[in-house]
């Protein structure tokens, strides 16, 4: 899962593909709300299309910080290395949690 | 601010370049994240840039909704059409919350 | 709804009797978590009663935020003085997003 | 920090003696709103109030979160047991980011 190259540490994320094909459409929604901006569509409209992009967002950001946990997380614990991979979760989630 | 078309509201956005800039931005950035999961980066450091993700699409959100207060809203509430345009408001303010 | 004294404003809530019987079923939760943990109960137990809590207080929140919309804020745009009623509740709501 | 028991899971809180302060505090906080709804203040002022229990009860949220994670998680990770854990743990955020 995890391969520790001499520059930065690498991850094959678990449901790689999913989250490339989720990332892609939050991409086009993005695209399509610039283009409501552009088109003076009505506020709500576009904010009912920005919930839905948050909504989008949170769902990826739950996968990985779940795949992180199962797999980063835990190998660090069972090498010894728990706390330190402990705190930069608790990290992750109170950010997430703003 | 507001014309009525006979087949849907317009409303030109107060702030439509700053806004149309900030989501050419948020596009980028959805491209990046999508580039670091092709290449396999370190999973705390693509959720760090999920995060910044986020608080820029909660900006856009929240200056949309701000401007729509204070334009259509208010003239809903000076046309004496407040009800429907507050609880429509509310609608979008309990998505934002979730 | 509004009377305004020479010390503070003041506004009796057109949902008061429901707003005060939450507030004291929440005050009965957190005391019922303050028991969990004096009885050292099990984490995830205490979590779950916590985020309870959580929802119940936004519920108050939401409904307070509206019917302060459609009152206050509504009166005050109709008496010709929105901006600052609009701005002010703009403040309200992006703490709540925090 | 955890003992068995034959009805249900115990643990003593590293940091209990804290966290039952800020719960007594919270709850006052609570009844001190109560107060204001029967005193009719300005709803604004009461918001502001709630926001602030919103924000207290949060922090004892995510400090109890880290010390499960630091403890609870940790062990159940080093005796095996670390996937039903992890999964409790993700549930717990889920409900916290909701």
């Amino acid at each position: 899962m995890e391969e520790q190259t001499h520059t930065e540490k690498r991850t094959v994320q678990p449901h790689k593909q999913q989250m490339l094909n989720r990332l892609k459409r939050i991409e086009g929604q993005v695209r399509g709300v610039h283009n409501m901006v552009e088109d003076d569509r009505y506020c709500v409209d576009i904010l009912n299309q920005i919930a839905a992009i948050q909504s989008a967002v949170n769902k990826v950001s739950v996968q990985l910080m779940e795949d992180h946990t199962h797999h980063c997380v835990s190998n660090a614990i069972e090498s010894g290395e728990g706390e330190e991979s402990i705190n930069e979760l608790m990290d992750v989630m109170k950010r997430m949690l703003k």
